[in-house]
């Protein structure tokens, strides 16, 4: 690869999906706003997500909460408690690094390997504070949430209640988090301010067979990172399957179902061929978790978090009950008892798959001489460029582009030459480009263009509205069949 | 109507369309959480936003930034200074107030219209403040964005570097804002947390001529609340056209081109019938903006803003160059002149349209003996309701579901009688539902039943999601031609 996490941002900028929040003031560490073509593309990621976990199943029902939220929540959920990361100074460069309490008096600075000041270690809370209500007198405190999770819980049973959802049941989410990171690092890797998707699937503590669990879910293959050898140092990669892990109870049959579900997707997405399942030692576990598996990318600074699924018990809402004095069990209906839930939660860093998306889809085509974008049509920002092949032929080709426009996100391009014009196609990821040449105005029709493997065909333009939706749907593809022209 | 807001606030609960945020720990004012059906409700009218005024044009690109920025965007902007208000506590019911200045020495408690305490007057700044970066030696003051625009300034250079667009053209975002208010109220109305669409529109300072103002831009009738006569306690309304209002000099081309499109998308979403178009006075002109209109909508609670087009000149990008030291200038190919762009702000308060289609779709129907929420079927959350008429049939059904299930947002419904269903689906806006009675074994036909009507039609299962589609989208409706059975 050699693709470097500065040359992506570089990229990002250049090309409008990703610039530095307040760049004209010298950017803000750890922010970072999405350009017009990273809104595109985040908001079709997004979208993409939200009909495959929510919209496409009935056992699983969307939210949108407030960010700020009552400060009794993060007393209850232990955030004010545990939410914490150790900050300590390197001697040599002065920077703060983000260290584990446990590797405390053997770690090195993370920027420049120098000494760290062990009088300075500080035991920081990552939460941002904040205070609502603008009277002094009736102001309490507000915690911008470093997850989205504990509004699922706290909505559940309000839920339970007036959605007709039953056991078992999941609650999801998309929305911004903050975290007052020590160090953001790595572009959007690890920011302040993010976007999490994420969702809570209800259980009865003690049903934990899956009756969705099918051979696929049982077949899926995970490549698994041995987390114990890894703390000695060496990284042993194995491949194992979902049903393999279920045998040695590693997981519950719903935590390995979601657990394929989440492959599923990134299998979708295009991003399965990265993807290393790690599960979480007993020192790693969060308070809240009993089992955790990580899902960790080939980024381009190493393999690291993309997504996870933990365990979270009956932890939250025990937590929840106690602190708020409402009861939290809810009556199943198949064994007619009343039960406080259990949770398994699939979480998912959402600008981290769009990064993942950006960094597996980047690369130099030697041949073309420029870069290629390739990722999914459907993720895709502009699905079809437009383009005369001379200025002659504008009045047709804006005349295709009106009506293409109308049906998928397009772009019109007359400058520069015909190659020019794809090559700034493909670097920002269009599938399928249209071209307007002298024929048309004979045959009436064009020619489409397939970025991945520039292999053309012609169409009829009355056609082209329906065979860019099959081509961008997967519906047809540029197979052996198809003419290159 | 008689509809109170707290009416329609306890059936946003009942129905999960609006949570109170941390309801089990009694709320937090001035924040809510959007339910399963809320989230898509909201999620449709913000994504037929953007399509209208992003994906549909092509002088308009968005961005996504974050919520918190530099702190120095905030002194650029005036709102450090200037984003206040004067909070006054009540002597009788002790609640505080929030007041004009010019009104402090006359107003009345706006809870209980008891005296207020004019010694406990304080001008307050409505921004939630914060801090970035937990190592204190290192940390600066981080603001939670009061609106979205400042983003589309901050951006505004980068964006014309690298997106090839040219004068004149916009930049769009949908985005969370925050503003400590001291009395948040009217549910989704007045809140501490809420999501703005706008978008800032640059244009050559000298150059105001649209060229895209058309007929129906200068026909369009405007419902116009006169300010001045307001000011004295009456309202006096007057219909005058946008053409007549530009004759009047009281706006300029674009300003008048873009108020006329927001009137259109009021329209296409069904709100155009309520809202009047109110002028600013000068007195209320805020400390950015030459001209401003509201576009006023009649909640239940009275006449209040739902959206608002200010003009406001070159003051955003003028601060931030001089307090950046950057250049904000860009190069307009017509005129071959360097220019610091002049702005139109069109501003949307996406809750309060949320608000606004609820409570202009809530109606209590006396002949059905239920509620029916007349909302448009594009933004309705749940497009198709599909039914049994009695168990036997469920297999039939639930074959019918899961293709219908794959193209729209649809639910499923088996229990209580038939009239009990519609009535369940009419109360949460489901425009369509499909009914699978004894002679759809016969025929393989189903009945189509119309929210707005009750008329029902008779189609063939083959065609039934292209007739959902149709009627959906608005292409096919249930007009005198079809046959009520």
């Amino acid at each position: 690869m050699g693709l470097t996490i500065e040359e992506l941002s570089v990229f990002c900028k250049k090309k409008g999906f990703v610039f530095p929040s307040s760049e004209i003031y010298g950017g803000i560490a750890g922010f970072w706003d999405y350009g017009p073509l990273g809104v595109e593309l985040f908001n079709n990621l997004k979208a993409h997500w939200w009909k495959f976990f929510v919209q496409n199943r009935e056992n699983i029902v969307g939210i949108d909460a407030s960010i700020i939220s009552h400060p009794k929540v993060w007393k209850a959920s232990g955030h004010i408690a545990n939410f914490s990361d150790v900050s300590v100074q390197c001697r040599k460069c002065k920077k703060f690094n983000k260290v584990d309490k446990a590797d405390l008096g053997k770690a090195k600075c993370s920027f420049c390997q120098g000494e760290l000041i062990q009088e300075t270690a500080k035991d920081l809370n990552l939460m941002f504070q904040s205070s609502v209500g603008p009277v002094a007198e009736l102001s309490q405190p507000g915690y911008l949430r470093p997850e989205t999770a504990q509004a699922m819980f706290l909505n559940f049973r309000l839920i339970a209640e007036t959605s007709r959802v039953k056991l078992p049941f999941g609650i999801a989410q998309i929305g911004k988090c903050f975290r007052n990171e020590i160090a953001p690092r790595d572009f959007l890797f690890r920011d302040r301010e993010f976007t999490i998707g994420e969702f809570e699937f209800f259980l009865h503590p003690e049903k934990m067979e899956c009756p969705l669990l099918g051979k696929k879910h049982l077949q899926a293959a995970v490549r698994l990172l041995d987390a114990q050898s890894q703390e000695g140092g060496k990284e042993s990669l194995q491949t194992t399957s979902i049903g393999q892990m279920l045998k040695e109870k590693r997981l519950n049959e719903w935590h390995a179902y979601w657990l394929a579900e989440q492959l599923l997707w990134f299998h979708e997405i295009g991003l399965s061929d990265g993807i290393k399942v790690r599960e979480h030692m007993l020192s790693e576990l969060s308070h809240y978790s009993s089992a955790t598996f990580d899902l960790d990318f080939e980024f381009p600074f190493g393999s690291r978090e993309l997504a996870g699924i933990a365990n979270r018990g009956q932890f939250d809402l025990t937590q929840h009950m106690k602190e708020s004095k409402q009861n939290m069990e809810i009556f199943d209906e198949e064994t007619k008892q009343k039960v406080i839930p259990a949770v398994i939660e699939p979480t998912f860093g959402m600008d981290r798959a769009l990064l993942a998306i950006l960094a597996k889809g980047y690369h130099f085509d030697k041949e073309r001489g420029n870069i290629v974008l390739t990722i999914h049509p459907a993720l895709a920002p502009v699905k079809a460029g437009v383009f005369p092949l001379v200025n002659k032929l504008e009045g047709k080709a804006r005349e295709v582009f009106d009506t293409v426009k109308t049906l998928f996100p397009a772009q019109y391009d007359r400058s520069g030459s015909i190659g020019r014009r794809y090559a700034r196609a493909d670097e920002i990821g269009i599938p399928f480009c249209v071209t307007i040449d002298f024929d048309t105005l004979n045959d009436d029709s064009a020619t489409i263009r397939d970025r991945d493997t520039t292999k053309q065909m012609r169409v009829k333009i009355s056609d082209l509205g329906q065979k860019l939706g099959k081509l961008i749907s997967g519906a047809d593809t540029f197979g052996k069949k198809e003419k290159g022209v």
